[in-house]
């Protein structure tokens, strides 16, 4: 399948990686592809410059957001919640319309330190924003509850015994979406939330996520629903 | 132990009733304890008025928020997170001061229809807003992440295997909620998330909370933290 990945971040990198791994035909999107390349510097977490996991994941194509967003039968938003609909515009409208467009994204402010607030919350999401922003695209907020490493190894926590959740207002798109997160992840309990209003509840998780991550002193937990 | 409840809800008199089973000496606090026993009408639920109730725990005595407040040794914060403060100040912080008052309220928002909003959030939560009001209260919020029946027996769901979280400033208070937590309800698993503004996390957990209700088909559930 022909995977476009909108974003360069350890969120992309490790969809990409895993993505190409099964053979599917990845393109990485960036605002400036030569910019990306130059880069020297590591990340705020102390993760090597774009240009040193490029060389080691040569399968993985690399282009601007439109020519990332044109490749893909299915497109991802993995860049940052706050600079996501901007980086779809990039994208094109013409290139997202009637395409599966998987958002992982969180829509963080770190512009008041730790631990972050969001930048839309409780009476709208990121996921509804770009939905209204791309009417035409099938959006499907997904895997945004999660670490990197988890999204692509449920089974690393738990055995895989713990949930997942999908929220969008196109029933096939979900399905499409959580069929393809058991072939290429291995996620067995998927939760279809309901519309892409419910995308306010799997964002409005992370204030908890974060603060979890003090006590359990590792990013590499989920939670399972119970009854 | 002598406890005073603020509030007459559902979640009101499940705590009470729980305690009183457990000769705990338990004052509800009420607005005008007349007129809450003079209520004929069922709540919006289908609950009976608190009137039934009442008769049916003759052992729960009935007072002001005042008097309640006053009763307690410690003191539980039962009433609709939106009017919770006001109703703390009318229970007075002369009767709350150095007191472990336990919050288990959600600041849930029903003036736009369904599924709730949040009347405060992100950058703040109801939680903080009940610290700041009675610096001299000892705030620990816990319990409003399940539903009333949950609250006061875990072991209804997956045998008590799954969590709640506490949040405060003090770690003496906390402690001693932990354990009051296992002693009246039989709580295992309590996770200490940090400070008072990590009830930003589970106060914000609501509307996935609220969203999860609709697929599970039942209240009884809760989330375990897997790693």
């Amino acid at each position: 399948m022909r995977i476009g990945i909108i974003g360069t971040g350890v969120v992309a990198q490790t969809l990409a990686a895993k993505l190409s791994e099964q053979r599917q035909s990845v393109m990485i999107g960036t605002r400036n592809a030569d910019q990306t390349l130059d880069r020297n510097a590591s990340d705020v977490y102390g993760n090597p410059p774009f240009r040193v996991w490029h060389q080691q994941h040569p399968g993985v194509e690399l282009g601007t957001f439109a020519q990332a967003a044109a490749h893909g039968e299915l497109v991802i938003n993995a860049t940052a919640g706050a600079a996501s609909v901007d980086a779809l515009r990039l994208a094109g409208a013409e290139h997202l319309n009637g395409k599966v467009l998987v958002d992982v994204a969180n829509p963080l402010d770190f512009s008041h330190g730790m631990p972050p607030s969001l930048v839309v919350c409780n009476t709208d999401s990121l996921a509804e924003q770009i939905q209204r922003a791309f009417p035409q695209a099938r959006v499907v907020k997904t895997l945004n509850t999660v670490t990197a490493a988890v999204m692509v190894n449920p089974g690393a926590v738990a055995e895989g015994d713990h949930h997942l959740f999908v929220s969008g207002n196109d029933p096939e798109a979900k399905a499409q979406v959580m069929r393809l997160l058991g072939e290429w992840f291995g996620w067995r309990h998927v939760i279809d939330l309901g519309d892409i209003t419910t995308a306010r509840g799997v964002e409005m998780f992370l204030p908890l996520w974060v603060r979890l991550f003090g006590p359990l002193q590792t990013p590499m937990f989920n939670i399972k629903i119970v009854k």
